[in-house]
């Protein structure tokens, strides 16, 4: 809990009438750790902070950098964690960015990086593409691009994928260009050109994506920024969902259409290791 | 808490790996209650059973009016009440609906019914309308019409009416037709008839105006479901926002146009109240 110290996870945390839960209302991190270091710490502290700003609740990056080293800690030696910080606009009789100096609660949770992302690190993905529903330029109280714990359609999303038989969904924006998956940026290769959506589009800024594309360059990739559908994905060399947990996930199949599996997936996988 | 008796609302009640703070996963209901009862309980439960329904959340109905009943005569002789419901997937180790066997998380809150909206019944409301970016026809997964706990973009659009200078807002679809509040349903009259979006728009089924339709006849009044646009609202004789714990908001202003406010405004206010 932020200034709270360490407590069981088992243990009642939040308040019944607090906003994270009533309203969605609230953002989020997840990051990778590993033994106590935690991966891309910086860049998740700083989205976190534009989407609490987005959401008109106040963040201060020193006392979250703390206790995500304090959790990160507590943890190492257990193998790689999956940590979370979560944002909330507080209780509803004191919300926080609403009435002058309420608070907002604030505190992060980790756990073992789930068995499941570790098998599609290794063996890929299967997806569908679905209708995110968006308008190609969403207005600014859809809060696309924010990441709030809103999360009920990506997880209704993945339930839909899961309840169709493959593993994953993309989604695609009204005019049929890919956006994102529910959780993950999707990353496609033709020759040696990594792709991936602009971030003008109404989807997260990945940082997975970043730091891969930070490193293309040693890799002797280049990398570009561009719109495509679901046949340029099809056409390309190879496809991933990339994500802070899961990392590197290769698409096998796109809407029950083969996907070449690249052989670069084994080469990105390390070079994103590499950089813990 | 379901199954828990009461406690102390400022008594941590929620772990922190709780599906419904960590990813707005689950469904909620709030409604009014006055001394020990609760106006239209049944409806309610029926809508949260729906709601769970679509989640693929378990609900036991018979458990819920219990915690309901218990909530309330604990409130009695308070005055008005805003009671809520709230069911979440559980948390996340032993998400229900994904676990078989797993728990999900219910409990109810009570709390006084809020200023704001005991002077908005009296004094009515300024909206603007705002897209709520959903194509006319959208796929299951988008959940429109699922109360979900994810409404982090219906309190987006409430800020940005407030810091427009405006009470609420009404939400309008790809196509420019109405939808429906943040957290209420549009009604307005023409003459001697009453009308209100479709449920087959991608809305709530609204409770309140379910009520008050059921009742017109009495009122001399007759009842239509029709889309309309924000000039067919601007051509009526009255234009309300109807929901459950503020019942009816009479619209004065949409967008800086001025809206005649109906002598029915009272006439409805006072049948949806005798029928407590």
């Amino acid at each position: 809990m932020l200034g709270g110290g360490l407590v069981d996870p088992a243990a009642p945390l939040i308040r019944g009438d607090d906003l994270g839960v009533l309203r969605g209302d609230g953002c989020f991190e997840t990051m990778l750790t590993v033994g106590a270091s935690i991966v891309a710490l910086e860049p998740h502290l700083a989205r976190l902070a534009r989407s609490a700003a987005a959401l008109g609740i106040p963040m201060e990056a020193d006392r979250w950098r703390e206790l995500a080293h304090q959790v990160a800690s507590a943890w190492a030696g257990r193998g790689e964690g999956a940590l979370r910080l979560v944002l909330t606009r507080g209780t509803e009789g004191s919300p926080a960015g609403v009435v002058a100096g309420a608070e907002p609660t604030g505190y992060a949770t980790v756990c073992p990086v789930p068995g499941v992302a570790l098998r599609q690190r290794e063996e890929g993905v299967t997806v569908i593409t679905l209708d995110r529903g968006l308008p190609v330029t969403p207005q600014p109280w859809l809060l696309a691009g924010v990441k709030t714990l809103s999360y009920a359609v990506n997880m209704a999303a993945l339930r839909h994928a899961r309840d169709r038989g493959v593993d994953d969904a993309i989604f695609t924006d009204a005019s049929g260009r890919i956006l994102e998956g529910p959780t993950s940026t999707v990353v496609w290769v033709v020759g040696d050109t990594l792709y991936t959506v602009p971030v003008t589009a109404p989807i997260l800024a990945g940082i997975t994506v970043t730091e891969l594309f930070d490193h293309a360059g040693e890799l002797g990739l280049a990398t570009c920024w561009r719109h495509a559908t679901r046949d340029d994905l099809l056409a390309a060399d190879g496809v991933w969902l990339v994500s802070s947990v899961r990392r590197v996930a290769a698409v096998r199949a796109i809407d029950g259409a083969a996907v070449p599996v690249s052989p670069l997936t084994e080469t990105i996988g390390k070079a994103l290791l590499s950089q813990r």
